[in-house]
């Protein structure tokens, strides 16, 4: 029996980092209040295990106390918020990922040199009110050409994706700009930058080349999950044995009959320790 | 009878301050040889008019003799041809288009801020020869996609595009950059300057307008001129009256019997003074 565990399996790099700068706090400072400022990465299991570990979610900067270690999420944060926390007598672990960070280097360039930003993306989200706010006023979010259109932009626009963009929405909200804005203005200047992370993309791309070279193919990840559903159906699309499992619990050792290859690969959401948990089990089947 | 004379009507404004820049040189400097370094602009009518004027064209710099004048073109020459003429002996009139030479500017500041450069236009034109020589080693020459496929470019690009490139073909070569290179590459960057001059289709555009207000239009220009031909087109879309002429000497008097305002365009290489003439032609025919 051969297992295959798929690279891009499970939590990205940004998430993965942010999990290992803050796993060891508790220990490191036992006697230091621990606040995760906002919920550090968008998985309720993973949040509820650093929870238990002692640590505090806060969404108010006014609340921390003195003396205590305050944790800045994957998304990022604005820059006054980051002033804030720089003045505070408080240490500041900052896990903004660092592919964000690269779009808030972008943004606060781009501002300095008056340029009329568009960001792609979703206004609501945590990154990129986070990066609204490295374009020190000369920002405009949008999710379709339909708000773009009316918008009064100047003759330099700079065009930012939020990291998880999905990057057909993004070509064709860049087509839609240079066929109806760019022509019409003579000397105009658009750049663009891709700033969409490919982690959903390269995640998909390995477990297809794994179910190709497997004869059962393990999903991890929550049914309600839809990049892991897709990872499913991709698989299911090569061959017959694929299975969809929250956790290592869940596993039939009649699957493992007579199979050599086995291959693993895991939603986005999944935690590293779930997908360790499942090889365990698989190889204590000893099939 | 009222005359509306299109304000866009032959020459472009290059062109045409080019002309301004030379014509009285012969006057002002009676004892020194006038060199065009290649020809001016592209119209032989134009040309041959400045060469019975006492101007010459040359086309190897070393030929040029010291205390002379030296013209060159609308199209722009590169830094290295520059170079050499300032370090001559002569007086230097450089007539090369504000156009052109805006991208020159763009040119020099993308290869010094080491991007890719992608000129899209004829690589055999005066144009993209003298913009090559701004990009100092960095730029590559495409009229379509399919020559930039399999080009070697960095993650930092720079596109522009030759004063006179259609611009339907400059937006579909930028469609497939972005649909083909730019998605594959994370955290590229393509910067794309709409450096086409609007001229023509300015030109266009008011000889649509002027036709809609007369009872007869005039286009003056080559019948082997495409782009007067287009003219004649558009406003023979519009009205019955159109007639296409290549000066005042093929004028009918009949063509305007009963009308009472006649709109007059020409086609971008047809000179002022051709124009005049026929306006004068008409005048005095007194219908």
């Amino acid at each position: 029996m051969k297992i295959i565990i798929a690279k891009n399996a499970g939590f990205c790099f940004g998430v993965q980092r942010a999990i290992d700068m803050i796993n060891d706090l508790p220990n490191k400072y036992p006697d230091k209040k621990i606040y995760l400022f906002r919920e550090i990465i968008h998985n309720s299991q993973e949040v509820k295990r650093l929870q238990e570990k002692g640590m505090h979610i806060i969404y108010d900067l006014n609340k921390i106390e003195n003396d205590s270690i305050v944790v800045v999420s994957t998304h990022g944060i604005t820059p006054d918020e980051l002033e804030i926390l720089k003045k505070r007598k408080i240490i500041l672990v900052d896990t903004t990922c660092p592919y964000v960070k690269k779009i808030h280097n972008i943004a606060e360039y781009l501002s300095s040199n008056n340029y009329d930003i568009l960001i792609i993306g979703d206004k609501h989200h945590l990154e990129v009110r986070g990066i609204i706010g490295y374009c020190h006023g000369r920002s405009k979010v949008a999710s379709s050409f339909s708000e773009i259109k009316n918008m009064k932009l100047g003759n330099k626009i700079g065009i930012i994706a939020q990291t998880t963009q999905n990057i057909d929405n993004y070509k064709k909200i860049i087509f839609n700009i240079i066929d109806k804005l760019f022509i019409k203005t003579k000397q105009m200047e658009i750049r663009i930058f891709n700033t969409i992370c490919d982690a959903t993309y390269n995640r998909q791309k390995e477990t297809i080349k794994i179910a190709k070279k497997s004869d059962v193919v393990i999903i991890i990840g929550g049914r309600n999950s839809a990049n892991t559903k897709r990872l499913y159906e991709l698989s299911k699309n090569i061959l017959k044995s694929v299975y969809l499992i929250k956790n290592a619990s869940e596993i039939k050792k009649r699957w493992f009959t007579n199979k050599k290859i086995i291959g693993i690969s895991a939603g986005a959401s999944t935690p590293h320790w779930i997908i360790q948990d499942v090889i365990k089990k698989i190889k204590e089947l000893n099939v």
